[in-house]
This record gives structure tokens, C-alpha cells and sequence, in this order.
């Protein structure tokens, strides 16, 4: 397997040394390889190394930028912007300011920015990708200003390891894989998928610290919130259509 | 740069050998390998090499997988069906259901797309994404019986190639890496990105082909147009809805 692919893990602490100049460049250059839609590019990788700068973004990710001691963040962006820009100046009319175009955008960014990831670490760099991008979307358009056409999708915080993590376990290969037809969700098949893992003594100590009855209640209490997952999903969806991402008329 | 990341170009015609069993797992393996949102690998990859199944969902492609002779097709969906089950056996409660977590499962399943495709080519395989996917989700939903909370993002053929493309031109390195903010798209700036693939001879025949005014112009007006873009975002959005990603109660 891609020497890379089998050992990515998640880097969460970093050296404060800025990242070689030569080995970022690449890094953004295998970002750009990746396919996207019609060549269409439909996305914007904002690097961001100015401290000023990473000190406004930090909140924007619950502080962890500080908290890891990145030296530098890539904000991945759908951009149906500057193709629209484009089309304007050659007497053409686009009409990419809609939801699926948001999806071309933000698959487009995705795939770039798994490239990113790998190549980061092919250039000795540790990577993270920061879900919190969705949730403080609106204050990020703000800190980078991007214009309409433009909304972040995720970001990736990159630098110099301090720390090496073991490998993420993941549920065994079937719960992820199904062939030829969707393999239905019956309670033996989710005993079966979880056991392994419930079983753990890792989990064991995430039970015993947060004094819940089980694995699961620590993602719907804690973790991932009802209240929040609802909370965040019309704040994104409003940020959609003031970014113009849902004109269907 | 990685090997892979530097050579992939999109494949479109394939050998009709299958493909070997080990390569597959391996594939498989490594999109499983991809960082997911908290380690809930909120998607699926349905894995199609059934004949009688890829003669079904290739109109779903628009014909492309039987016209490109691919041996196999990965439909990777955001999923989130699956954690909502191991929580509801556990006596937890999920609120996996909105608009966040279909945002956070497609997420998950376009890093795996990507370490699927990248390892496909060290495989000695030839990859394609089909964007597709999206416009007929709903019949790819009704083929690979996928409950609710399942829902198609992105299919991949994949197969030994058949030819070997060149590289795919990019716009400037400029036009999609920002340091620190924003470029806004000034006219000036949109005329130089585009000035090097404007000149080129491909675009010269492309136009006379397709007999525009411009390059830009074959976009708006033959392959990504205006009223197809809002039909096909309605429709995606309403089966984001039916397929339970929208409940914001």
C-alpha cells in the first residue's frame, strides 16, 4: 500500500519551525493534480502562515490552531467565483450559483485536499483536518474575506510532528465495504461490526471518564450533540444560500 | 512528489479482465485508511462488479461505465444509517439526521475516494470519478437498495487501462493557492490565469468544434448549462430531504 495512505494518523502537536518553502510547494502543487469537475477547478486553498492570522483563525476552530501549534493552515474553499468571473468576461452566462455546484465545489476541494494530506507527509509534515470549519464557516469568509461564490468546506492545519500517535483503529472492512447491494443494518450485523471495539480498554476508559453506560451515549451526549448537529446545519445552510450557492429559480 | 499524485490522469477505457481480487482488497484497505469526522466513518463504498448490475446502473453514468468497458464501479455515499443503528442499540440517541452530517459524510467518503483512486493506480489500475453520481442518485439509490440515511456522492469505475492520456492542463498555480486572503478576481487577474489554455490549439479546436464564441461559452452553453444545473440541484436537494439529511426540528 502507498507507504503514506498506511501510515497516516491524525498530528495534533507540531514544532513551532516554520514548514520549507520547497516542501509547502509541492505539497499545494499534489493538491492541484487531484481531479475535479470538467477541469472546472471549482475550489480556493488559502494558506495561511502570517501568526496574526493564525491567531484570528484559531477561535474559528475551537483554538486548536494555538492549542496544536500550527505553523500553518489551509482553509479549502468551493469556488464557483472566479470561473463565474471568468465566463462574465468572455460574454458567457454562468449559472454555477447553485447547490449542486456547492457539491461539485466541495468535492472538488475534498479530493485536493486528500492529496494535500498525503503529500504533506510524504514531505515529513504531519497534517489534521479540522471538522470545526463548518461550524464557524461565516466567521472565516470574514477573516479571509472571501466574496460570494466562495464558502469554506474544511481545513487542514499542517507543520513539523512533536508527537507520533498510534494508527486510528476502524470498524472491520464489511462495515465499510458492501458488494453489489447496501448490507441492511440488523442488530447482529451491528454487535458484530462493534464488538471488537466496545471491547477495547480504550473504550473502557472513555466510559469510566465520561460516566456514561456505554461508547455510543459519549458521541450523542457529548461528542456530537443533537442540539448542536441541528444548530450547526441551519447555520451552514443559511451561509449557503448568503454565499449563493442556492439560487434555483 | 508521490509517484501516483504526479501521474493520475482520468481513465476512460479499460480492459475487460476483472480485476485482480488481492489489488481490490488492497484498494479497498486504503480508502478505509483515510481520516473520517470522530472516527464515525459516516459513509459506505458499494462495490459493483456484478454484470447484470453495472449494465443497470450504467445509465445511471449516462452510459459511460459500459461505453469506458469498466470492470468494476465504486459508488461511495455518505452514510450515517449505520452509527444511528449502533446508537439506537445502545440506548443512545442519534440526531445524525441533517444537513451537517450529510456535509460531514460526504466529506469522509471523498478523502477515502481519494486514497481509493491513488491506490487503484499503484495497483497498476486506471481510475475515473463520475460526477453523475449526483444527478440520478435517486435510481442509484432504488439499484443498491440504500435505506435512508444513505445517500450516493461520487462513483468511481476503475479497471486495468486501456490508453494512456496525457496529463490534463491546469489553470496557474496562482489562480487556486491564496496566501493569507482572498484574491479577488479582477478582470486583469481572470485574463492571465486563463491566457495559457486560451491560446493553446486544444481550445482553438474545441471552439471550431463546437462552434463558440469562446472557450468559456462551451461550458455555459453545451456541457454544464444553466437550467440543468438548477433542475439537478432541486432534485438532489429534495432526496437530501427524503433520504432523512434535512430534519432540523
Amino acid at each position: 500500500m502507498i507507504k503514506e495512505i498506511a501510515n497516516h494518523r491524525s498530528i495534533r502537536k507540531f514544532e513551532s519551525r516554520a514548514i520549507d518553502p520547497t516542501a509547502l510547494r509541492t505539497t499545494l502543487e499534489a493538491a492541484i493534480r487531484a481531479s475535479t469537475c470538467g477541469n472546472m477547478q471549482s475550489y480556493t486553498m488559502i494558506v495561511t502562515q502570517d501568526k496574526e492570522q493564525l491567531s484570528k483563525l484559531s477561535p474559528c476552530h475551537f483554538g486548536q490552531v494555538e492549542r496544536m501549534n500550527a505553523p500553518c493552515l489551509v482553509t479549502l474553499c468551493a469556488d464557483v467565483a472566479r470561473f463565474e468571473a471568468w465566463c462574465r468576461e468572455r460574454n458567457a452566462e454562468p449559472r454555477y450559483d447553485n447547490f449542486i455546484w456547492f457539491l461539485n465545489g466541495c468535492i472538488d476541494s475534498m479530493m485536493a485536499a486528500q492529496n494535500l494530506s498525503l503529500e504533506a507527509e510524504a514531505q515529513g509534515l504531519g497534517i489534521c483536518v479540522l471538522g470545526t470549519t463548518l461550524y464557524t464557516a461565516e466567521k472565516i469568509i470574514e477573516i479571509l474575506e472571501l466574496p460570494k461564490g466562495v464558502i469554506p468546506v474544511t481545513s487542514i492545519v499542517m507543520g513539523y510532528p512533536d508527537e507520533q500517535p498510534p494508527l486510528t483503529d476502524r470498524l472491520p472492512f464489511e462495515a465499510v465495504v458492501n458488494f453489489e447491494k447496501y448490507t441492511p443494518n440488523t442488530p447482529e450485523r451491528i454487535n458484530e461490526l462493534w464488538s471488537e471495539r466496545e471491547a477495547s480498554s480504550q473504550t473502557a476508559e472513555l466510559i469510566e471518564e465520561n460516566k456514561t453506560e456505554n461508547l455510543a451515549q459519549i458521541f450523542t451526549q457529548y461528542r456530537y450533540k443533537g442540539d448542536d448537529n441541528v444548530t450547526f446545519s441551519k447555520i451552514y445552510f443559511e451561509l449557503l444560500q448568503k454565499q449563493g450557492f442556492f439560487n434555483h429559480d
